[in-house]
């Protein structure tokens, strides 16, 4: 089969189609072809080495929808043929609330999705919501997950939320305002470029804010929550983080899934006067992922940013490098 | 009546005995003739001006026991001469999650405890526990109310917890150190000082650490818990807390009710890749105080350090000042 393989660290461009066995189902596990992939800022990091635990060559991607090729011994079901979309999340185990420790995400240390066929645990198999195409299914795994556990499992979101989720543009805060606005929360988004901004709003945010331009862009966001946000979804860390906490409304809840801008000084005052809940995610539970596929049985639609040929597969990861895109890139397998 | 008085700052040694009229309940309220009173930090902290809203002449003291005295307009009970103890939480309002924030605390800017009669809102007097001392009905009330919300109702402390308890000596890590061990956790607390530790030890802590003379006091927190505890409650802030968030549990609870050694550094990959759960409290709500109160009808003992008498309140506050005391500092009234 074909598969977009990693064979060496260097960045996106290392990323080049080849030509390798087709995988086998083992004991409990499902081959599944397919149809469409799609990429996480994951992906681009382990091509240079950022991730921890990298074993190559290996085929990349954590996102994938496609049809079932084959059962592995012990498996029986779905039916070959039946469209699918993958969660890409391997061994959460038995405890909703955390993780086993075991984990791991689909695309390494595991071959991903970015070939013609993708062999994961039968667990981590699910229908495809018949509301969404190929292209939209294999846009949401991922960050869909990791944003339903991050602002509804953890941050509860209900319709009298006042959400500020900074940084919009990327997979993971894109469907945290699509699901935000599905539930009737009022929507503050923040970034540094006027473009995506724009595209939140066609997406429905409330207030948009340009965090570079603005003058203070946090005294902003706190007029704008009316007061300051009850939920809170970042994964910027660093002074954003601290400034979240400061402009949060007594009892609000901090979600936080990643620290590109690195650690947080963070005002002990600001958590205990406010009680604050500040709470961590990552991923999310299968019990997360079967909630998120819900929510696109209503109708939902998640923001694709372009649908690119496989072979443009290296090109595509430079574009997600460099934060371009709104939205999800999905590659075109078959 | 007699009344310890604050009438200017400068510490501890600016509190002396005068004779002030006697206050009476006006509608809604109630006046308790105060058998006993106890010391908190922020009795001393007021002294010092390191408080916000200090309004002067004023009555210090947050912790009372006594009987009532009188009942305002409108108030149907109890009767005069029961035993009661005063929640010094004035004002939390309707929402158990968060205060209203119109919430203060009995002592400031409301003249407090420690004189021979104290005025507060009907709803803020409770019976006593009928299995407490007067000592020990006056010792629980800020303490025991603070470290039960951080322990049981932000905490959810269970036996299954491995539970640390950082800077054991003051009135609410020894509350929770109580009450940990009545639910029947495994309990860790650290202190700079052997004698505290002795004495944590005596109440049922599992395991002491001085975190001064340890090599590494987090390793050995860390291990001591078997891998890292499940439940945190910590007020040092600063190095002390982001230490807590590193050596945490996956799924862990952290609660925060100070921040002694000021702002924290914390690593955002320790939040969200172990799931943490980080809670700020301060005080608790009218539903807290009564399930703290309903623990001491099981037969539970705060611990008492001593029983200073009335005109040696100026000494006594100086103690806390330099953390001598373990448990409280109970002032006898009448």
């Amino acid at each position: 089969m074909k598969a977009v393989r990693l064979n060496e660290l260097g960045g996106p461009e290392k990323l080049h189609i080849e030509t390798i066995p087709d995988p086998e189902p083992g004991a409990g596990e499902i081959a599944v072809k397919i149809h469409r992939a799609a990429y996480n800022r994951r992906d681009v990091f382990i091509t240079q080495g950022l991730y921890p635990g990298i074993e190559l060559p290996r085929t990349l991607g954590s996102d994938g929808a496609g049809v079932v090729a084959a059962l592995g011994p012990g498996v029986d079901g779905p039916p070959v043929g039946t469209p699918v979309v993958i969660d890409p999340m391997i061994g959460w185990g038995g405890d909703p609330h955390v993780w086993s420790g075991q984990q791991s995400i689909l695309g390494m240390p595991r071959d991903g999705t970015f070939a013609e066929y993708c062999v994961v645990p039968a667990i981590n198999v699910h229908k495809k919501p018949a509301q969404l195409t190929d292209d939209e299914a294999a846009a949401i795994p991922l960050a869909g997950l990791t944003a339903y556990r991050a602002l509804i499992t953890r941050g509860r979101c209900t319709s009298a939320d006042r959400v500020l989720i900074t940084g919009i543009g990327g997979g993971v805060q894109t469907f945290a305002l699509l699901f935000a606005k599905h539930i009737g929360a009022r929507v503050v988004v923040t970034s540094s470029s006027d473009e995506k901004l724009e595209r939140a709003r066609a997406m429905g945010a409330d207030i948009t804010i340009n965090y570079k331009t603005a003058e203070n862009w946090s005294k902003e966001a706190r007029a704008a929550t009316g007061g300051g946000p009850s939920l809170v979804i970042d994964s910027a860390g660093g002074d954003t983080f601290a400034k979240c906490l400061n402009i949060a409304l007594p009892g609000a809840r901090i979600v936080t899934y990643g620290g590109t801008l690195g650690d947080a000084k963070v005002r002990m005052f600001d958590i205990f006067w406010k009680h604050l809940d500040i709470m961590g995610t990552s991923m999310g539970s299968p019990q997360d992922f079967a909630g998120m596929l819900a929510l696109f049985e209503t109708g939902l639609k998640p923001a694709v940013d372009e649908v690119v040929p496989m072979d443009e597969a290296a090109a595509a990861a430079e574009r997600i490098n460099k934060s371009e895109q709104f939205g999800k890139v999905v590659l075109a397998i078959s």
